[in-house]
């Protein structure tokens, strides 16, 4: 299963959206905010704020609200975003070299260090002068270079050989974008990215209306029985 | 904010992964399954599960657990994904072209039906035999032919302009990889992928430790003054 965390995922999920909003307000100027304005913005109740904030000890006071630049940079903290990070992208089809050009990634500490992937024609390009790699000489790039998050943008096949690799060579977490669950040792962080699951909450939704009125209906029916 | 759900969409988020679970035990011939066992598998509590389920009239019976083939088709019916739904991506850069390439998505009932950019390299090209279109005629494309769900893989700068004619001209829901909340009817559902906020997650799980580290310290110094 990999790592746990000690706060709940669900507000860890919720975090890099505080400090996204948090981000887009400071752009804007604006230097206070009520829990309530937050929490409209958000689309999440205030004491759902306040709770999250709790956990890490709380933020803003009664009847004043948050300090936007205060809090900002508390979850700027809280998210580890002062730290830098080395990554490497293994698999540099279209997904691979589609994440290795999100330079805003590098804004935010996060530097990529090289790319792999076994297709000889791949191997040798650069994207944003960042090298594409042989997968064969993986191990030993990791015990040379201090890594430590893995990007996995493979077909699921070889997912789990590329992920033991990389945690038995220092990689400390996962970014699995492959469509499959990660066996890792219990100091290993794994993130999903199920693209489909994503999708399927859209299908979900564009039936939903349709699908009460079934339900509905199936009551109704097993009431008049 | 685009479209409500009647279900609250934290339950939403967890039906495709009981679909893929489900799947991947019909696929090992498990044909039934405690609701513990189910729990185990997933790292949800049973009782969550069977939350989740009651939302929509409740499965499996005491004592007998889940019948795995029953649940599954069930479920691919919650998520609509016994229909069909047609789709175009906008923005045939590196990202737009890895979800062309996911053949998985056709076979769920997602059909590709185009691809549009403004780049007059990439117009022209065909992905998978599906052409990639000049964006000036998506307007017309969209009238001539009814598309359930855009596909954004823009910069930020142009994805509402983009997410306007779409909504304007019939589609139902926007699969948003654009760092922005896009502002549309309240008819029309929006779904986010903001790969950033997965990835500071990552970073917030590097750090926890250190982070509580510090908490625990201010925490006692607050205490000893």
């Amino acid at each position: 299963m990999g790592k746990a965390t000690r706060v709940s995922m669900a507000v860890v999920r919720r975090l890099p959206r505080y400090h996204r909003y948090l981000g887009e307000l400071l752009k804007n100027d604006v230097r206070r905010i009520s829990s309530r304005e937050l929490s409209e913005r958000m689309g999440v109740t205030a004491s759902q704020i306040r709770q999250d904030l709790n956990c890490f000890g709380g933020f803003g006071q009664q009847g004043y609200g948050y300090n936007v630049e205060e809090l900002y940079s508390a979850i700027t903290k809280i998210l580890g975003l002062d730290k830098s990070y080395n990554s490497i992208i293994v698999g540099a089809g279209n997904l691979g070299q589609a994440i290795a050009g999100y330079t805003n990634f590098e804004k935010s500490g996060f530097t990529l260090k090289a790319l792999f992937d076994k297709n000889p024609k791949l191997i040798g390009l650069r994207i944003r002068d960042i090298e594409i790699l042989d997968v064969d000489i993986l191990a030993d790039f990791l015990n040379e270079n201090k890594i430590d998050i893995g990007i996995l943008c493979i077909p699921r096949s070889s997912a789990q050989q590329i992920a033991d690799i990389l945690t038995h060579n220092g990689v400390r977490a996962i970014w699995n974008f492959s469509v499959t669950d990660l066996n890792v040792p219990d100091n290993v962080i794994v993130e999903n990215v199920h693209l489909s699951d994503s999708l399927y909450t859209i299908s979900y939704r564009l039936n939903e209306d349709e699908l009460f009125k079934t339900i509905e209906k199936d009551k109704q029916k097993a009431f008049n029985s």
